[in-house]
Parts: C-alpha cells; sequence; structure tokens
C-alpha cells in the first residue's frame, strides 16, 4: 500500500496515474476525491459534510468523520484481501490525520505502507491551481504546508520542479512490486524470518 | 446495504443519486464504474483487465477479477464498520455474480441487504445509450436481459416508463434507515422476536 | 439550423445527441452549456457574469450579455458558411431571448430554421435534477415555464413520457437533411417558387 | 484574438484558463477540443471524421475539415462582432494550418492577431500525458515537433520548464487588453506608426 499525502493542487492525481503506468503490477487508486464522490450530493456542501469557503478553506462536520473512518477500514480490507492499493489523501489535520490511517491498517501498517510526501511550492501550487480552473482559488496555498506538519513520511517529492512521472519513478523505486503485498504483511508477521532486511 | 443490479443505461446511477438524496441518512454510494475508475488506464483495454467490443460487448480477465473481488471485500468491510453503502453493479455472470457478492458479504448478506434489480427494456436502453453519447453502442441491448439471468432480489424497479425518483422512492420504502445497518444485521439474525413491530 | 429551447433538465442535451445520431449529415451541436464553458472561470460567480442562487435562480451580468450577442453572431456565421448546426438554449427572457437569435439570423431565420419547443413537466424535469445530480436544485422548476413564453415554435416536443430518440425521431422528420441548408436558404429568398409548401 | 499552437498534453489549456483569469478583460476559449465536442459521435471514429489510431498518430476526414472550416469562420465573426477571443488548435499541418486561419481571419489577421507558439519537449508532454490519463499515448510525441514547422510566432512559450501561469503572464504581456480588439483592428490599419515592430 502506498499512501500519498499533500496539498490540493500539488500534484497527487499526476502521480498516482504515472504510478500506475509504470508499477508492473496492476494497483487500485482511491482517495478523497472519490471518497467525496461518493457522498450524498447534499454533503458536497452543508455543516455534517463537506464545506469549502469562498478563501478555499475546507471544513468537514461529524457525518463526513464517521463515513470516512469507515471507507479507511474498507480500504485496508482491500490491501488484506490481496489488492495493491494506492491512496491519495489530504492531511488536513497533520498527524493527527496520520494517525487515523495507522489505527485503521493495524499490523499492515507496520510494513505494508509507503509513506509519500508530495511537496509543492505554494505559490506554484496557487498557479496550478488557477490553470486547471475546477477548484476554488485558495485552497492550494491554504493547504500547502500545514497538511504535512508532524507528518512522518518514508519518502518525500517536490512537484516544485519535477515532473509527476519522475516523481513516481522514485517512489515506484522503493516499492517491492515484485512480491504480493497481501502476502507479504502476514508473512512479516508471523514468520520472524528476514530480521536484517527492512521489507 | 442496498446493492443495485441491472444493464448498461438502464438508469442505475439516476435512481443511485435520488436514493441519496430521499434517504435521510447519509449513504456512500460505489459501484463498477467507480471501481473500474480505480482502475490503471493500461487495464481498461487489455486481455488482463476489461476490454469492450465494438459490439458493446465486454470481456474481463483474471487480474480485474481478482481486484473486483477484494474491491468487494472492502465494501462490506465499510458496511461493518457502519457505513450505510449503496451499490449499483452490472452482473454480467448473472447468478454467479450475486453468488460473488454473497460470499463477500458473509453473515451481512443474510439480513443487512436489500436486493434491487434494475430494468430496462432493451429498445429503451439502447435509445438512452445514444442520448447520453458516452458509451459504446450495444452495450444496453447486450446487457438487458442478460444481468438479471438467474438473480434472486427483494425488489425489481422498471425504468422504462417510471422515472428514476419514483424508483428510487419505492425502493427507499424497504429501506429501514432510522437504524444503524450495521447494528441491525447481528440483532436480526440474532434475535427472533420482533414478530408483531415493524423495526 | 435548428434551435432547441426548453428549461434546465428539461432533456435537451440527449435529444441533440440523438438528432446527431440520427440525422444522416453531420450537424455540429453547440449550446449555452458549451458558451458558458467558453466564459473565463471568475464569470461563473460574478455580478458581470452568471451567477445561480441557492434556490436555481439564474442571473446574468451585462459582460455575459454582449460576449452572448457575438458568440450567436459566431453561430450564425457557421451555418452561412455551409455548418449543419443545433443549438440548445435556455430562454431565460422568453419572446425577448428568441428575438435575439432572430436579430443575429436576419435573413438566415426566415426559412433556415426550425424553431423546438422541448417540453417538461416541472415535477418531472426536477426529479431528474435530483437524478442527474450535478446542477443546483431548484433551476428546473424555476425555468419549465418561464422559458417558454411568447415563444413561437415550428415543433414542441415534451420529455416528460417520450423518450429522446422519439423526440429527436420526430424532429429529424421535419429537417431537410438531404440538401444543405446554407444553399437552401438562399434559394428560398432568390427564388419566389415553393410558395405552396413550408419550409 | 489570441491563437495558441501546440502539441497535446502541451500544456495550452492550463494557459488558457491562466490567460482568462490575468487579462482584465472577458475573453472567451475555444479550441480544438470544444470544436471536436461540437461533432456527432460518430464522427470521433470514422473515416469520416477525426480518429486516434493506437500509436496515437491523428487523421482526420473530408467531412471534419468542412466543419471545421466553417467553425473557423463563425469564430472569426465573433471576433468581428466585438468578443476577445483566445484559440488553443493543434496545427496538425503545421505551416498549412495557419494559412487556413489567415484566410478565415482576413484583415483581422494582420493585426489583430497575436500568434503564440506553445513548445513542450517531447519527453516532458509524453510524461504529462501519462499523468493526465486521458489521451492515447503517444499523441504527444508524435505531434510534439510536427505542429511547428513552417509556423510563424509572434511569441513562443515553452512550458518544459516554466509554469503556464508565467507563460501566461508573458502573454499576457504582449495582449493590448485595454482596448477593444474589434475596434483595434481598424485604427492599427489606419495609423502607420509603428513601422520598426513587427506586428
Amino acid at each position: 500500500m502506498i499512501i500519498l499525502n499533500g496539498g490540493s493542487s500539488s500534484g497527487k492525481s499526476g502521480i498516482v496515474r504515472c504510478l500506475q503506468a509504470v508499477l508492473p503490477n496492476p494497483w487500485l487508486a482511491f482517495g478523497c476525491d472519490s471518497f467525496v464522490d461518493a457522498l450524498p450530493a447534499r454533503m458536497q456542501e452543508s455543516d455534517a459534510g463537506i464545506a469549502v469557503a469562498a478563501d478555499g478553506g475546507v471544513s468537514v462536520g461529524a457525518d463526513f468523520l464517521a463515513l470516512e473512518a469507515a471507507w479507511r477500514e474498507g480500504v485496508v480490507a482491500m490491501v488484506r484481501a490481496g489488492a495493491r492499493v494506492i491512496i491519495d489523501d489530504v492531511f488536513l489535520g497533520g498527524a493527527a490525520s496520520q494517525q487515523r490511517w495507522q489505527k485503521a491498517l493495524g499490523e499492515v501498517g507496520e510494513a505494508g505502507v509507503l509513506w509519500v510526501g508530495v511537496r509543492c511550492e505554494s505559490a506554484v501550487a496557487a498557479g496550478r491551481e488557477v490553470a486547471r480552473g475546477d477548484r476554488v482559488r485558495g485552497m492550494a496555498a491554504a493547504q500547502a504546508d500545514v497538511v504535512h506538519e508532524g507528518v512522518v513520511y518514508d519518502l518525500e517529492v517536490d512537484t516544485s520542479r519535477t515532473e509527476s512521472l519522475v516523481c513516481a519513478q522514485a517512489i515506484a523505486a522503493r516499492v517491492h512490486d515484485g512480491e504480493d503485498p497481501a502476502r507479504r504483511t502476514p508473512s512479516t508477521a508471523h514468520v520472524p524470518a528476514r530480521p536484517t532486511t527492512a521489507p
């Protein structure tokens, strides 16, 4: 499992598509965008759901958090069932958001996850927000730094001056895609052999 | 959990959005479209993934089936974690496709699922396929009947002459949305008393 | 040239795609949606552009009207240059909106245009607005009747209980698609023969 | 009027959205993508329309060329009617494609158009093609150079290592957006000052 975290317009989705192209095995891609798409339309703009203010600030409500927690459990269950999964997320809560994933991951999280920080200079991300044209202006700048606060990564990439494909190749080099990640996880848990090599 | 099954262009997506609007609690919506979106681009048109022939016939490969099985496990895990979930699917294998869901559902499937057949006359669905303009022509007619073969439903709706919203209201009337569906399942399974009061 | 007028969620786009499919010659399709897509993002929600209120009411500003007038001139120029064109529009101003097209059309308007009213019962359109899920709720009901006030049609269709494809076939039966519509117009204007058959 | 020419995935659309954001007056944006969207679905993959081969090669037929010529006439008519218009196009025919625009432009073309070449290194564009995920792979590389052959520009930008917004600012600096572009053309024609700088 690969979890990418970065602010809006930092380039996560492009990296995900490149990862799916360069990794030899098929990986499923989910993320906060596909989760929000799964919500009822009325939760897109409500106190219980997710709301984007005119300045690009994002707030989420109790129903949103409860459904998101269940969604995380489901994603982890897909990994346990043998699927390779890439997640792109926006850790609005910084370290607390990472802990929510770690809690859902349980023992999978110890060895089976590659944590990737996707950085992008605030001004660059803000420019790309204008170029893509489908986001409330201000989200990119508001999220550029805050989503990384206190988060611990295995690897960080910076899209400010590096293409998505090059970032994806750097990430792919850290993924053991030849093995089945689901089988890797229990074997790490149950078989104490392999003590000298970090998985 | 609600599982809708119907052929391409039978009107499933519209019913799902209406269900999300009329049901008082928030329901997450997933389906074969969002699953395919999660696949690598190269699996959209390959032997290992999913391929749509010029006549609208659909074939899927081994990688597709394996990832789909893991995805079903994950969706069921979301339900176990407390989320209300609506699935819209195309049972290309008819009864065999339903059995795959039943296997993934385990004990949830006994009481916690409402199976809904979404029918649409072949000629009507074929016309709507032209009107929407984003599907290979022929899929609607090819799937209209075959996806229902041997499938057992709690409820069937027919969109040929009934609006999506009206179909959704009929389905919603069968859903006990006041309780938490995750908690309802064990209580229904274990406590046979409740014969006189609708839950 | 074919000009369809109807409220939001009345089914215009589906009819347009079906018309493009059933008419033997290739027809270009433009409309208020593609015009709005051509505007700067900041005009989507501003006093000078177009604004959709929370209740689905739509208001447009001076810049919007000026650009729309130039756009209409351009569309008519495409027809004069030999293109077959289908327009789907929302006559928020009723008869005044039709007159704006007639002014832009000039002599083309006399014989070369088929005016089509696309009706849909307000409650049905409101339900379809929920089913499509990408429109502010209330637009369909707000526009269902007002857009037709004082407008004169060659043909009206009602999508409340008639499929898009059937509506398109009724419209296509009134189109002389074997001839070149651009060449047809001057011949009607210059040659007074054909006095007994409506063009 | 601004006409941008560049290969697939060279970054034209992002520059267009940035131009619409930074230019003080409202500019309409059209291009080959919106033109293709206006075609009947059957022309997307046919001998008479446009076809994209498995290697990303693009071929267009006679109906396509005829409709495109009429579309260009219409776009120029919008400019004559007072609209500021940005076009992003892919000159598959190189200099011949530019001449088609010049023919349509007539006298507007002499002074009222800013020709912009959008360059992107072939390998970079190919990587972005993977990242966006919605284009046949190979188009970017196939078009990167050929579309610029023999084309004469007022200005060239290179998106390989320059952000869309920065490119747009360079272009905007060459646009006299304070004046009405339609009125600017005759005034440029009548005042022979500016003899030393090519327009």
